[in-house]
């Protein structure tokens, strides 16, 4: 099994590990310590050897902070996390305060002293993030120090992990679809035109993209973690562990890409002197700046130049997604039948569901990995946006209650994630029609065209207003790029509330995934996978129009769509997903689940 | 009448114009000159005595800016005035470009030559423009120069028209809803909050709200140009040509509102070094932020505080507006009994159908103005966007034509504006269609329910989207804010495809008027103002929602409606509608007129 159950901190973190934090700060005058989320490479997802947040505080959400005074402390998560973090974190160390509204600079503004220094560790802050902060320390009279030895790593000592050094293994061209060269070329011409010699990439899932390599340093995606410059000319400089590098790996590189080590990197950016050099303040950390710009280079921001075109998936790209979501698409369904045919005799718990999931997928003889751990979400903990079950949390799916799963898989040919709520025994009215309101707004996204130009802030409507009408909403984006055998989580292009000024592109796959939540009852989500494509020219049509051609297929649990409050177009396109459900999974079904899905999948 | 169907300029404005200019820049020693839109009050309307964009090209349209070398000239407009500028504008005389993608200052970039002085007037340029515009001259080696006689105004000279001194009135508390004492108290508040000693308050529409003040400077609003200071403690100036002063109007401006005239702004400005000043980089030219910060006052970039605040009318002016559009209301549908009785037998010219609804609503016996002049556009001019039919344009509505009517009123209890499309003789099956499609998008825009924090921006798609299912789209926003008796455009508030981080507030006003243009062929849109409101509670709703309350009511021309392509929700609230319709308008309109309202608004 690849997923595990238990956890990997607990409350005691903060009482036990904060006063080794504060001896360590004291042995450098520090009157207070920052501790963000991020680490080094400003990922989402962080090895465990750099969970720093993690080790100081217990809290091992997906974004906070925390500042550690010689006298107090908070830490700060939003509002996503204001449950998980009460559970994870001993309030007598840490006061618990939200991250948004000001959160840590507020914090600082009244907390800091006149005259206090309070550390900083450049390499985990973005230059923007840093320059706020810095702004809140000067109001309170107070200085931010940069450090040149982390004191929480100081602190964390020999119980710190290894940085791990999972092999990087070439990417073949059957799967990324364009050669290292061509997509170095083509980077190497938008910085000339943007007056760059070079630009410094860091993100894992860019490099990986660029170099066409894959890794393993960070769990659930195959992320190596390294940092590169491509100069203009396509040439490049890759900046990897060389416990990381495998036999093929320099050849696979090629002559214009050169290995270096790690602790080369700041001499080669100082090398850059007199250059102008790309980097993107959302990617990379104000150690790069001030190494650069103290070095004599000219910084230019602007967005990591692999993040658009990693975005929009080539032929190649969306020809295996296709085929790994097929592929998928029978573990899954396979699962959608035990759920309704053991599973209904006998509701599992959360984690026998996972396990079972988690099986068929391996016998697909593909698997390399989940994309993330699974959620499964038995009543209650189904209304958790962000519950993964553990040993301690661990229900059961008993009769009446919704069982929310969402999970994805990595495969060589694509990246996948998919959620499906089913009913186990005998689901309540008001359970029916708020499923049915929630997949009335998936498929009117689903169905959607576009001009181009249009972004993904302009479309999120459309998934939430069947839900607004009744008075109801939910809590998180409505959708979120997706990687191609890369990160579950891919910028830039996002479906959500916020303002976005990404344009939605052919080939740029997306999450539709909207929901709804009854604290204490229930959770609801439907989430498939949909690329943008071209759109078939319409009769009477004047202007060329994008649409989505769905990936995921799986059948949705006809005992939750209430007929009534479906529309005769909704009706037949839920329908006609069906069939193509039945036409893509059927034939590659064993011959008992054929059977159960052709009665799932049978028209309303 | 009010409206006039002349023209205000022609061709011969530029080679008459141009050489005047010219001398004038030579005895100031400029080898060009910077002629943009806008004007001392950054306004969209300008008094004809600051249109000097119109003066120097013959172009008219609401946005622009022209760049005049000794040797070559250039006018740049958007894609909305690209007919207009070669109908109004010289070719020989300006070379006609493109306003967006670069515009002037890609212009300057290559046009400039190295050492060449470049004039400007700081008063006429925002801030932000100024800094474009001194980057593309540094670029090219040449210098910007600020003017202290603008050498445009020289060359008008005595064939200039006065500054407009219309009288300024009070604006009663019976229509304001709230006294300027208040209003100053609470901005005095949200200054000291911002950390700002004053606020310079240069947006007409502010002023007017302000001070609870209306004048008549500017055609179609009743603007009163001039400049005010805010004070933290709720006390103000205002710059005000004594001419404009009306006998009642110190007492009614009271204590703590002095008057002062527009040449004593600069040294009041002067009298604030030392003080933190608000001022609005979109409001308020280079020239306030240069005075001040050269006197020794320091800036603060932000808002224009009026703007939010007017924006979300209180109780009083929404009662206002209801009652200023039911008394609209009568006069429109008067217009369109017209066109459908009278009109569908002599088909008019544009000319003569707006003088026909001026004269309704004249006969109200409380129009103000109108609120913008009245868009007739007849077969293909309907389908030109910013249309105003004149004497040498003015077409027939023939039979088989859409006749698409965009007109508005100002009342002293509010502000009008509303679209009409109504079918001349038998309209053709595509009319009818997507006629059917504009309207299914205006409903939907009408019904939905939203949770606070929603911007206009994301509703926009749900005005589109029957339109981009069929390849079909209209280049213009989906809605506008609009005053109460002040300009029908006012922002910050909008309903568009650009991204937009104002959250829809209750009594914001907006429209609702998607359309569709066929080049050559006809226009269609179809316009509502709508209020934003709390909703009432919705039976099992969960969060507080907010939508639209529809204030225009007018009858939607039926014979245009495919009934096929509309869902059953739909149908019902449009036959909703009209029963409003006929609830609001009927009582009040002609008994002919009633008889036909009836079969106008029955349902289908």
């Amino acid at each position: 099994m690849r997923q595990t159950f238990s956890e990997s901190t607990d409350p005691s973190f903060g009482p036990r590990h904060v006063p080794l934090i504060r001896q360590a700060m004291a042995r450098q005058g520090l009157d207070a310590f920052l501790v963000p989320h991020e680490d080094e490479h400003q990922n989402e997802y962080l090895p465990e050897a750099n969970d720093r947040l993690g080790w100081a505080t217990g809290f091992t959400g997906s974004a906070g902070a925390a500042v550690i005074f010689q006298d107090k402390a908070a830490i700060f998560v939003d509002g996503r996390y204001t449950l998980q973090v009460r559970d994870q974190v001993d309030a007598a160390t840490f006061e618990i305060r939200d991250l948004v509204d000001g959160g840590v600079t507020a914090y600082i503004t009244t907390a800091a002293a006149k005259g206090q220094s309070i550390g900083y560790d450049p390499r985990l802050h973005s230059p923007d993030a840093l320059a706020r902060l810095k702004l809140a320390a000067a109001r309170a009279g107070a200085e931010l120090k940069a450090v040149a030895a982390n004191p929480l790593d100081e602190a964390w000592g020999a119980e710190r992990p290894a940085q791990p050094v999972a092999p990087v293994v070439p990417h073949p061209i059957e799967y990324a679809g364009e050669e290292s060269a061509a997509k170095r070329a083509r980077l190497g011409e938008s910085l000339k035109a943007a007056g760059a010699d070079a630009a410094v990439i860091t993100a894992p899932a860019s490099i990986a993209w660029l170099f066409n390599i894959r890794g393993g340093d960070v769990i659930r995606s195959p992320l190596p973690l390294s940092q590169a410059i491509l100069r203009a000319d396509g040439t490049a400089v890759l900046f990897l562990d060389p416990a990381k590098v495998t036999p093929d790996l320099p050849a696979w590189l090629g002559n214009e890409v050169s290995l270096a080590k790690p602790d080369d990197l700041a001499s080669s950016l100082v090398g850059l002197a007199g250059k102008s050099v790309l980097v993107d303040p959302a990617q990379s950390s104000a150690w790069f700046f001030e190494t650069l710009e103290s070095a004599g280079a000219r910084t230019l921001r602007a967005e990591d130049p692999c993040a658009l075109p990693r975005a929009a998936k080539n032929a190649v790209e969306i020809e295996g997604t296709r085929r790994a979501h097929a592929r998928d698409g029978v573990a899954l369904t396979r699962f959608l039948h035990w759920l309704a045919t053991e599973g209904q005799n006998n509701p599992p718990d959360e984690i026998t569901a996972v396990r079972k999931l988690e099986g068929f997928r391996e016998e697909t003889g593909l698997l390399k990995d989940l994309s993330f751990d699974t959620i499964a979400g038995a009543g209650p903990n189904g209304a958790i946006v962000h519950y993964r079950p553990t040993a301690r949390l661990n229900k059961s799916a008993e009769k009446g209650a919704l069982l929310l799963v969402d999970s994805g898989a990595q495969y060589l040919d694509g990246t996948t994630d998919v959620t499906r709520t089913v009913a186990i025994g005998e689901p309540s009215r008001e359970m029916a029609e708020r499923f049915t309101l929630v997949l009335k707004g998936h498929l009117a996204l689903a169905a959607v065209r576009f001009p181009a130009g249009t972004t993904g802030s302009a479309l999120d409507v459309l998934a939430r207003q069947a839900l607004w009408a009744h008075g109801l909403d939910y809590d998180h984006g409505t959708g979120h790029g997706v990687g191609s055998y890369l990160g579950v989580h891919e910028g830039p292009q996002r479906i959500s509330k916020s303002p976005s000024a990404v344009a939605l592109k052919p080939g740029m796959i997306l999450s539709n995934e909207p929901g709804y939540y009854k604290e204490g009852g229930y959770g609801i989500r439907i989430e498939n996978l949909q690329v943008v494509t071209e759109a078939a020219p319409i009769p009477g049509g004047e202007r060329p129009m994008l649409g989505f051609e769905t990936l995921t297929f799986a059948p949705i649990d006809r005992r939750l769509v209430v007929r009534e409050l479906m529309t005769d177009g909704e009706l037949a396109q839920l329908n006609a997903y069906h069939a193509k459900v039945m036409d893509i999974v059927g034939p590659n079904a064993p011959d008992d689940v054929r059977a159960w899905l052709e009665l799932a999948c049978a028209p309303i």
